[in-house]
């Protein structure tokens, strides 16, 4: 089998551009997970460790505190934008955005900065942009714990090269309400349970989502329905009506008290929950954290959407998320990264290492 | 090919059950149709053509009037339900109700009343159970229309062996909401479409529908949701929801008057039509049609299905439903016909045609 090689002392960009040219759709990820291992294993001052593809590689100099800096390595599927395309602002392709720029700087960080002031952790994982089984950091923290163990993360999602701190929960609830069959002919015989979903749509469009503000940071809460379905035949009184529910809320809640929240909102109704992930606090207080966000500007956003830093909250260890790239463009087929969001963020991140830049 | 050969002039309850036994699914209409060809060809006072699996029998005595009697030969999928079981009251089976027992009647007829006082149209057609284009009766008044002219049509199906008079009409049309996708993380970034449905699904819970009184019948519409769908993700807000609305119409409508009552009721929506077929008047004032309602007890309810009672009136012939069988329990596991009903419709249908009982 033949490597691709990686040259990891080269600026940022180029190493964007080249890992956004080796096509890594999820569960596609051998050949960037092993041109990542032979680039990281020949340096000395890097313990490399490989689990299915997913790499942590430890700094070990006995420092006072400890960071972890991570990364997922997989993307969406192609959509016809691929290869790379360098322009004199951006960098267009397949997971440029979502997060090869990350990557990039985390890799060239790792390789260039011997001696961080911080013992630092990388983590490059696969299969984020699949279901939760296979996400590697997941994995990792069911199967290495310690490995994560830290007084801080920083993923290096794409965040407009501002920190985004916390994440909102997520939770998929199905309202279901029923009814009884009867031919469409004599609909007096039956109870359509389409008709009966009225008033779930009806309490949807009265809700009025929190916009709670914890640690300084104003969340936004949303409540939609992404789903709907229901029907037997043409000519029939449909006996059930489906409506599946989004929940995103603030990370003062847990997932018990957003699913209790849901009961509430449609109480009257069979429930079921789909899927649910919960929220990360923006932990902006822990003294890492905010010793972070003081050396990149003092600016820190609160992050609506789901992301992997919940995993780390999960462990105990406060999390943010900080990479270049719009997250809007995160899965859009015109995604790109702007050429000054690698530079900057790069900066930031080797000057709070102690780097010299 | 080996042909299963008809007695014809067997009571029709063994005829019923020799016709249920020969399984006819639609589509699948070949040997049923060999028998009844084989059987009435032998038939000096009968004219026998056949197109498809459809076949038309005629007597041809110059009488002043000329009336079809009609039934399809097919049936729904098999459910477990063959062979025929004869019980002291009832003949179980698939097509026992719907509509074997009307055929043998008429069969039964054909062959044993050389001589009625009208001439007599007998059609026995293929595929009503499935999509129109395929219906027998559909295909032979595309083909033939000629051969469907008459005073006056009797459709032999399931009655509760009382004349059903004229059939309601019946729409579906597709009412669409549209949004504007967004992650439903930042939910205030779209416009959600399902959210837009519930005023869709309030419009149809508070519509009440009329009950015409039309020559002396009440027929009883409906509006009703048979379909509900919408979703892209479950972390998008959908741009599109599809409502598919089921108008059951009194005869006293046109189908454009139907498509405009809906373009009203759903003002402001865009609609559309997916599948559309006519009612049919009672026209129990025609003579024809009074005098077989007062040969048969004097009595006629409403039909609220859609039969192919209204191919007859779109050819100007009146028409009315007329068999044995409970029409609940049509396409049912459990179907079956009644011995009494069998018996009854066949007697009063051989005095209208003056045979001797």
């Amino acid at each position: 089998m033949t490597h691709m090689s990686l040259d990891l002392t080269q600026d940022a960009v180029s190493l964007t551009r080249d890992l956004v040219d080796i096509e890594s759709v999820s569960g596609n990820e051998a050949a960037i997970a092993d041109a990542i291992e032979a680039a990281l294993g020949g340096l000395d001052h890097l313990t490399v460790q490989r689990f299915g593809h997913t790499l942590v590689a430890r700094t070990d100099l006995g420092r006072d505190e400890r960071v972890v800096i991570a990364g997922h390595i997989d993307t969406v599927p192609l959509n016809d934008n691929l290869p790379a395309k360098l322009t004199d602002t951006d960098l267009h392709g397949l997971g440029a955005c979502d997060m090869k720029g990350g990557v990039a700087v985390a890799l060239r960080t790792a390789a260039t900065v011997p001696a961080p002031n911080r013992d630092v952790t990388y983590v490059f994982y696969e299969c984020e942009e699949v279901e939760a089984e296979r996400n590697g950091l997941f994995l990792l923290s069911q199967s290495h714990p310690e490995l994560l163990q830290a007084d801080f993360a920083i993923l290096m999602e794409p965040s407009d090269a501002v920190v985004e701190a916390g994440c909102q929960g997520t939770m998929r609830v199905d309202v279901i309400t029923r009814g009884e069959r009867a031919h469409s002919a004599r609909s007096w015989m039956g109870v359509n349970a389409i008709h009966g979903a009225a008033e779930v749509l009806a309490r949807l469009n009265a809700y009025e989502p929190r916009r709670p503000v914890i640690d300084g940071l104003e969340y936004h809460e949303g409540l939609n329905a992404v789903f709907i379905s229901g029907g037997v035949a043409g000519n029939v009184l449909p006996d059930e009506c489906r409506v599946s529910i989004n929940y995103r809320f603030a990370p003062d809640r847990t997932e018990e008290q957003a699913l209790a929240h849901m009961r509430e909102v449609f109480d009257g109704f069979d429930i079921e929950v789909s899927d649910s992930a919960p929220a990360a606090m923006p932990g902006l207080s822990v003294p890492a954290a905010a010793a972070f966000v003081e050396a990149v500007g003092g600016t820190a956003n609160p992050k609506f959407g789901w992301t992997d830093v919940a995993r780390f909250s999960v462990l105990g260890v406060p999390a943010v998320n900080f990479g270049p790239g719009d997250p809007h463009l995160a899965h859009k087929q015109e995604e790109f990264v702007p050429l000054d969001h690698i530079r900057s963020v790069e900066e930031q991140l080797r000057t709070w290492l102690g780097a010299a830049s």
